[in-house]
């Protein structure tokens, strides 16, 4: 198995609401959609964003799931800017789109700068200035 | 706020054993690490996923935290290879790594051939054959 990660998918209890938020709210351009079922957004090279129902993706983790979808360990997002000033520009954005604020920016412990928002379903936005962070013209990533 | 993932970071009750699952079972080379605190893999073009303890992430999202990690909508990754055997070996690869079957492979509704494994954290990997998805040469996704 190949260290590669194709899609993301977010089960998120409205595709619409999910919808009207990256599309509308943060103008993401959507690759492929079926209306009311799911929508996919670019969100890097080779990466997939699916918004998908959550019972739809319960049921297409086990068909015969009859309980809410699964449940993961935690996880977060993260969004790389170039600078504090972005950072909170960024977060400024997504507000502005209908995210939540959970941490106002600040600065990190690891030398940066970031802060957290949650979409409507509740999936956490690190938004962040790393200043050790670097990516190569090839994708290859330096911390 | 432009479309780009540049981290997922999985709040995992136990680094170790999330690094003996991903560096030793599966070979990824970690790119950063702090032994015992957080693995970075890379994933994709300027995509990296890093490893993290459970608590050390809900602290990050909110420095006033006490209860568990935060708990986000259902999300999983998805790992899609070149055909129906390979997603037969892959899924091997990753069981024989410490992964949990989930889903057996399967003919999917969308055309394709996909299975779910859990890693032992519980994070859902599909990994999957798609027909309809390609990548073009300059990382765009079509389906």
């Amino acid at each position: 198995m190949e260290p590669r990660v194709s899609l993301i998918t977010l089960g998120v209890p409205d595709v619409a609401a999910a919808r009207r938020f990256y599309v509308d709210g943060l103008g993401w351009t959507p690759t492929f959609e079926v209306p009311g079922d799911v929508v996919f957004l670019q969100v890097g090279p080779g990466l997939l964003l699916s918004l998908f129902g959550a019972a739809d993706l319960a049921e297409d983790v086990d068909p015969d799931a009859t309980g809410p979808a699964p449940a993961p360990a935690g996880m977060t997002l993260a969004h790389n800017v170039e600078s504090a000033e972005q950072v909170d520009a960024v977060i400024a954005d997504a507000l502005a789109a209908g995210a939540r604020l959970v941490k106002p920016a600040r600065r990190a412990a690891w030398g940066g700068y970031h802060g957290y928002v949650a979409d409507p379903a509740g999936v956490l936005w690190e938004i962040a200035f790393n200043p050790s962070w670097s990516v190569a013209a090839d994708g290859t990533v330096q911390i």
